[in-house]
């Protein structure tokens, strides 16, 4: 049977029970059995780590289709007018910031290290390009500060372009071009596989979550927990792909509707008015069912289940390249985006407690516990251990824990996630105070 | 020179000072002098106005680009098997509700005639279409009420899809429906011009609120300030206009460049790095300035300035068919969308208080009152005017004289409209208790 009969959930084996690797928390580059990541193949004459001292990758091995990065990031200011030569200052005038990174593969680990390997090069490169307007009160119009026109300040003032969107622009651009670099790569040595990404930048007092996935980071605090992104996956992004099964019709083949139905169709239901929706719709209507509607759907399952051509539970991320229906030509990266959405928590207008973190982890951890739970491990563990210099991996540990069973459980019904579980633990109390250093 | 040289701001002539009409408020029904909409010439064997006793004009002449409409909304239901006839039940057994429409037109009333004569129509056979799916407790799979699958409630259970999603996707169809009917009366006529609509609709208990354009309606509480509607205009929908000259560049005919800049580019920008967007962007970044970049921007101009193509500033609305670039023939629809974001308000849900209102007005009001503003008025005026019963017209027109100098102004500096303002006040508490009365 084709993948409309019996679709196969590509995305990762379930049940491989024990793959779960340790959290990489905020401060496990503290930790001297932290290895560094392997330096990307760029080619580059600096040495790969002249701003990154301190990446490590979150003791995951390469088996795990879970991967994780963090550390130290440097941003060098470019001469003006010699934009491929780097004039080294001395390191206390460099822009710093920190660097933290989820990336959750399926089919296969590859895409997930070499995202883990690379990403953090391109966001530097992205963010150097443009350091000129990072530090700026206001980013210019033009990159080498002529002003063409007297009142360009006045445009980009109206526009309300702030530093931070520089920020959010390096990141757009770093995810994409990861996303070919990753193409590139694969193709080379003839591997396959994509990953979700998750990434939070700490520069300038703020902090910056870019998310292409279903992996999820909040904020909790002693009042408060505030998502911090939001999961991309076929039901999340629902009318963009079926716009642009409806701009591409050719991108199905034929073989796939793009209406979403309650479930798939089938002749009996020939000739009869059922439930759907297409692309412009946020509502329900029924429509008089045809031939063409009992093929399989572009988007099909509940929930976890949720697939995109019966293939894929994500709709975002990084990789994918080659991704294929089963046993057709058709693929699937047209339908994906490798643009991360973006959000910024100003870290200096919180008036910050010592507990306050913010949580990132992959799926699995979210899979079965809540925000609400996650919070309630946070404000239980935090506070009698607040000695501990190692509370906060800990803390990490034991919420990977929790979702297996080997804690006292809060999850609903003894659940226990079989998939690969990443949680990163940031204190932002650290961060608020190192970054007003600056 | 061309369009691109000097765009002529196509929307409405601004400087119309003094066609600011009167508002019709909630209780405008009640006024004898109110004459009902000319009957939509639809063919039908029923009176138009069967189903809709009350719609009024609110006063509207045919000479004002704001058009309105209200009045109850009674959908009958339709007898299973037999789709093309009507069973008449007793008035009791009618589903009713009410309904409330602010049309802002430009390019002449046309569109907004139409709109103010048709959309009711539109909406009540859409309701009409899914009446079995609105009094059930859940939406059938079916619309016939045969069940081919047994587990097919569990299947609509799963999706989470309830009454409510059928009025959204009625409101939905109904303004696509309503699009098609203007551009096919217009073209009949050799008529031009489009409009915005903002549709309220009370039914079993929810407040649906409909928009498509840059009209506004708010919640006002004693302590809450609740947005109901977001403006679609060329700034608010910028990705998706970007995305689709990505995807169709013919659309813009070569004369026009979808990247978004802080002003328009000139020659002695040829060269130089400067701050850009493209549709996938939600930061900035810098490019190098080519020649296609001096092009005129699809989107040009800030806040109420902005223009899409040089001519329109709205991006979601009724009409313009047939609407052009200034001396070109690239057309504008195909930006346009006509299908409105519905948000629900569950009316039953809230402790209603008195003085608890609705307010909709066109983009008049909202140009130069905020929402503070409007709230703060709505709340200095009712408490002391409890025993009138036109208090809610009077809080209308209140609001419209505030934005033309007449009263103690709160608006900044003075600020008045010269523009065309409509506003509707609708008591909720009333709203409240009627619904549940069914």
């Amino acid at each position: 049977p084709g993948p409309r009969a019996s679709p196969v959930p590509y995305r990762r084996p379930r049940f491989l029970r024990g793959s779960s690797s340790s959290p990489g928390a905020a401060d496990a580059s503290r930790r001297p059995d932290s290895r560094p990541v392997r330096s990307p193949a760029r080619g580059r004459t600096l040495p790969w780590n002249a701003g990154y001292a301190e990446i490590i990758n979150a003791e995951k091995s390469e088996f795990n289709e879970d991967q994780a990065a963090c550390g130290k990031l440097c941003i060098r200011r470019c001469e003006f007018g010699a934009e491929e030569e780097w004039l080294t200052l001395c390191p206390e005038e460099f822009l710093t910031g920190h660097y933290w990174a989820l990336f959750d593969g399926h089919g296969g680990p590859a895409a997930a290290i070499l995202a883990a390997n690379t990403l953090h090069s391109c966001l530097r490169r992205q963010l150097e390009a443009v350091v000129e307007g990072l530090v700026a009160t206001q980013p210019p119009m033009h990159l080498n500060g002529r002003c063409i026109c007297p009142s360009d300040p006045q445009f980009v003032e109206e526009k309300g372009i702030r530093a931070e969107d520089l920020v959010i622009g390096a990141l757009e651009s770093a995810f994409q071009e990861c996303d070919e670099v990753i193409g590139r790569e694969l193709e080379a040595s003839g591997q396959m596989g994509g990953c979700t990404a998750l990434v939070a930048v700490s520069l300038q007092g703020k902090l910056y979550m870019a998310n292409a996935g279903d992996s999820r980071a909040i904020l909790v605090r002693r009042d408060e927990i505030r998502p911090l992104s939001f999961e991309f996956t076929p039901e999340t992004e629902r009318q963009r792909i079926q716009q642009l099964a409806f701009v591409y019709p050719e991108l199905l083949a034929g073989e796939f509707t793009r209406l979403e139905f309650p479930r798939r169709l089938k002749g009996d239901d020939l000739g009869q008015k059922v439930l759907f929706r297409d692309h412009h719709m946020s509502g329900w209507s029924y429509k008089r069912v045809e031939k063409s509607d009992l093929k399989y759907p572009l988007i099909h399952g509940q929930g976890r289940q949720a697939r995109l051509l019966g293939t894929l539970a994500v709709s975002r991320g990084l990789g994918d390249h080659q991704l294929r229906v089963l046993d057709t030509n058709i693929q699937l990266k047209p339908f994906l985006l490798s643009v991360p959405q973006v959000t910024v928590l100003d870290v200096d207008q919180l008036e910050l407690q010592e507990d306050d973190v913010v949580v990132m982890a992959t799926d699995g951890l979210w899979d079965v516990l809540s925000n609400e739970q996650v919070a309630w491990l946070v404000r239980s563990f935090l506070p009698g251990n607040q000695e501990d210099p190692h509370r906060f991996s800990k803390l990490a540990q034991m919420l990977i824990h929790s979702t297996q069973g080997k804690e006292d459980s809060l999850t609903e019904e003894g659940q226990v996630s079989y998939d690969d579980v990443s949680v990163f633990v940031i204190p932002l109390h650290s961060q608020g105070q190192e970054s007003s250093d600056h």
